[in-house]
């Protein structure tokens, strides 16, 4: 495979950005950066038998998750994605085809975005295929959505569904059977190939004065103690209110281990004040954006997170549960 | 190794530029763009066994390399480097500290400039290390110094020395055998492991009102190649003229091949008009920056790049010598 050849085939023909003054095809790229705004830069890394299988996910899949994962990042800062650098690092088993699929896969969620390809690098390895993506967005000035903005008293909430990806990976590896025969097993599958970054609700978040944002790449309660650790605060929330596919629970009695570390669902989890709560809520009804709230912010008590049940509190860490002492 | 405590400790504890409002710690890495500048932006990856051989570069030489390649490509657009982020793969086999090494390396090139490491992702690989780095960067407004610049009559020239590096990755590789005791094997060993990128040229490249600008990652015949296609010019160098090392040629017969087609020096080529040359040259003079005068930009001929002997003329390719027909 010719690297220039390849660098031709997967140079877009279209530019979405009109700040973008050199794209691929020279050192480096540039663009223009607007007044008041902050850029957002951010890079994720997946990895062939890590992070997905061949066996399972092909090419296009592939380059859909790699991108989807960091529009992911700038959703969870309130940004706009606007630009993509694509670094490969392939074996010499993967042909040119095979290659531009992945592209295809990012290409498919890029316009969608209008986002732009601007540059990358493609070497060779050995042997199992490196996919990194660092994606530019921006974000209004002070406006950014950080882990830190979290204050006793406002809810807490999450978008769409959780677990439904932990699911489809348990599904895809074989170590779940679901155990009847009506459950649509492929929807779980889609949702673990093909997450959905939840941009919109994002930038609802960040036209707020003030909200915290992170989105769902540890699972629930990792992310929820990164809040609660970034803002000095508790997190408090009720585990009858968690929102899970009505079909979860029939895939396997480990549901709720799977939506709340699971992980890879790429949902949102946050905090807004009482009053922006109710503004959110109706703007995403409004959008048929799902969200759910799930809970309270407390001031900062020994555990940063608790989970409530009906009979029980339990401290909720970032990768189980653990009982008061 | 718990990634947690690895961000801990390789996030810096002092930022040089003001304008990162959010480095490592969040979702993303936040910062404030200025007006009357572009922003650069460039990602390059390192493989273990294709770039690197852990039998002969330390952490700290990776490291290093991985940004210095990506600083060059911010160099070769007249640029400063301003932030960088690191995204590893990385097999079991490392340890924490080897690890935290390599971003010593990193660390000790970014001091040099002044560059905040301001965000990335760590995961695990089952072989090779793969290492990419993103690098972010800025020059004024419509002062990059792009590969379509050159015109006829430009002076070409080539900073530094060429074909160290190749001569250090061969004796490393063993496949040169230095046929004197008197040369220094370690100065062309240490090119190679840790080239230094020629930010403070690219930025005198940049004050005039049109310099062409390519680093030399793959050779100089394919840098040149570029430089004329994207330029629709042609190049014609002489070879007398070469700058290298003055023990070079005692190495291996094959010194030419490594000054031409050897890659991987990071020294910078490129074109500015007659009159600036005669200002470059001075203001390199005055820093002890070493430049060297190569050759003519030509109107555009069948050959996109021509190397001048005493007796003949040669295209250039991008990989070697190809004889008029």
């Amino acid at each position: 495979m010719d690297e220039f050849d390849l660098i031709h085939s997967i140079t877009p023909r279209t530019i979405h950005h009109f700040s973008v003054d050199v794209g691929i095809g020279d050192d480096a790229a540039l663009y223009t950066a607007k007044h008041g705004v902050q850029e957002i830069v951010c890079v994720d890394t997946l990895v062939e038998d890590v992070h997905f299988k061949l066996h399972y996910s092909s090419p296009e899949d592939i380059g859909y998750k790699a991108l989807a994962v960091n529009i992911s990042d700038v959703a969870a800062m309130g940004g706009i994605p606007k630009f993509y650098l694509v670094s490969l690092a392939i074996p010499s088993k993967w042909t040119k085809s095979e290659i531009k699929e992945m592209y295809e896969g990012m290409n498919e969620l890029a316009k969608l975005y209008h986002m732009d390809l601007i540059g990358g690098d493609t070497v060779s390895t050995a042997d199992k295929l490196v996919v990194t993506v660092t994606v530019i967005g921006e974000v209004e000035k002070g406006q950014a959505c950080l882990r830190s903005l979290a204050k006793p008293n406002d809810i807490v909430f999450v978008t769409g569904e959780i677990g439904s990806s932990a699911a489809g990976l348990s599904l895809l590896l074989g170590e779940t059977h679901p155990q009847s025969a009506f459950v649509e097993t492929d929807y779980f599958i889609h949702r673990h190939k093909r997450p959905e970054p939840r941009v919109s609700v994002g930038r609802l978040c960040s036209s707020f004065k003030r909200a915290s944002l992170n989105d769902i790449s540890d699972g629930l309660a990792s992310e929820l103690n990164e809040i609660a650790e970034a803002s000095c605060v508790s997190i408090e929330i009720d585990d009858g209110m968690l929102p899970v596919h009505s079909d979860l629970h029939k895939l396997d009695s480990a549901w709720k281990e799977w939506a709340l570390f699971g992980g890879e669902d790429f949902e949102l989890t946050g905090t807004v004040s009482g009053a922006d709560w109710e503004v959110l809520k109706q703007e995403c009804e409004m959008r048929q954006l799902p969200i759910t709230k799930i809970g309270h912010v407390r001031e900062k008590t020994e555990s940063n997170v608790i989970l409530k049940t009906d009979k029980t509190s339990m401290t909720l860490e970032k990768k189980g549960y653990n009982h008061f002492k």
